[in-house]
């Protein structure tokens, strides 16, 4: 339980920072960055809350709200720095995508969803929040354009529910489809790996 | 009933394919495409039923998702000869509105709204997913620039409404308000017709 | 009671005519203007009713669609002399952010909703509906990058909250807090302040 709570609590953080370096990018003022940080960190739930009719999470919980605000006076002020915790935010950013991709999958399940619908909520879980951060500075979702990034989500909901069909228990369940996503998504980092482009050379100009 | 799900079916097979051909254009990556494809087709029915606080309909009848994913391979597969399906695309597209705007207008109705919030449903319904494509590969939303597309939408929605205060049974007023959409959309296609411009031209440039 | 509705309505103009005077400048037809004013006009409110799962109050209550038809009318007419107008729509501009902050504001506090929580959802009212009008025309929102907008409504709502520890009477409560939105407002126009900028003189460029 507290586990989850600190792992959910660095995903934030990284996600709310890489919220507040893509701002500072396009030089937007202080509230603008605010609002980019805290759209990138809570806007993939808040699109599954919408969609499943729950109430959304970052309302009730004031937690993320304080979090974020203190991301984003440490990425202002540090921003000369951010170069050296580069690797730390890349490894919280994995971290919480797997993080968030196993707490959608599962309001999708308690919701009484088709597992697809889950797979699916757990990857807007991960990935949406980004996708409205690039949409609101005006960019092409980085997403839909490189790295295996929704692919390691939706592999991790998907071995997710292969393993709920043996007799595994939950917490290990968890844990296993938390670490595919951190594997998959590390590996193709590593690797440069990408999804197989579908435009022959060719077709490239 | 088993016509209306036809085309339904039709509907979103052409606007899935819309999806997958314009982010092909802006040559995302196949996850991005997926989504694109996914957002264009369904996009305008989720945003009416989270207006309207009514359980996401896609979310609840994988239909939609297997249509999808059955349109995105086809398209892929056949990218380089999508060309000679240009016609049936266009005219799937224009039933799709058609219905589409149908369901919007009655699902409006069985919510109880006001005849204009319900043509404004209906019109949402057929046209935002294209919207939402649109945003998402960062074009100006296509329907705000040209061609008569909303507007026969209107134009059937309001037809709709009009004719519910004949005798005209139920099933009538749906096929010729349908066809109204249908017909609207051709003629203006066409013969090149758009919406009168308001800019003059000592205005241009 | 009047006052409000007639302050709201004149807001509602304000944000109406904003949208057609930015769809205009991107040369959008009849229609793309027409979505765009009624976005910039009630987009703010739909966010808020929908996050805090109300009904979205636009569809229930048919003066704001009435009063949107007339602007985008008497702004398409009279386009070539909107700028006579400027400072009477930037003073609607002004009230109307103003109320719309102290609405949403209520409504949050209604639903029972933590008071940084509320000043979020106010700030969202007043502000949101610039930002879809924004996006919709493929622009970076203009109030990430200049003047102190979205701050002018955060510092009413935080008075609000402040005075609400007071005994002052909540009708004044009301017109203070509002006041003071459009004082701070008037005043960043007035003497070109902005928000300091985070970015030194040598980081730019």
């Amino acid at each position: 339980m507290k586990l989850i709570l600190v792992i959910d609590i660095l995903g934030t953080i990284a996600f709310a920072i890489s919220g507040v370096l893509t701002a500072m990018n396009k030089r937007l003022d202080p509230f603008g960055i605010l609002i980019i940080a805290f759209v990138a960190a809570v806007g993939g739930g808040t699109l599954r809350d919408i969609l499943i009719n729950s109430p959304v999470e970052w309302m009730l919980n004031l937690t993320y709200v304080y979090v974020i605000f203190g991301s984003l006076l440490f990425a202002v002020i540090f921003r000369k720095r951010l170069g050296y915790f580069r690797k730390s935010l890349f490894l919280f950013d994995t971290i919480g995508i797997a993080l968030y991709t196993i707490v959608g999958v599962e309001k999708g399940i308690a919701a009484g969803f088709h597992p697809i619908i889950c797979v699916a909520l757990g990857t807007m879980t991960a990935c949406f929040g980004g996708v409205l951060r690039d949409i609101l500075c005006n960019d092409i979702p980085i997403i839909f354009r490189k790295e295996i990034y929704a692919t390691a989500c939706i592999v991790g909901a998907l071995v997710y529910f292969l393993l709920l069909k043996t007799r595994i228990p939950l917490d290990f369940i968890v844990i296993i489809s938390g670490a595919t996503v951190i594997t998959v998504r590390l590996l193709a980092v590593y690797f440069k790996l990408s999804l197989p482009s579908i435009y022959r050379n060719d077709e490239l100009e």
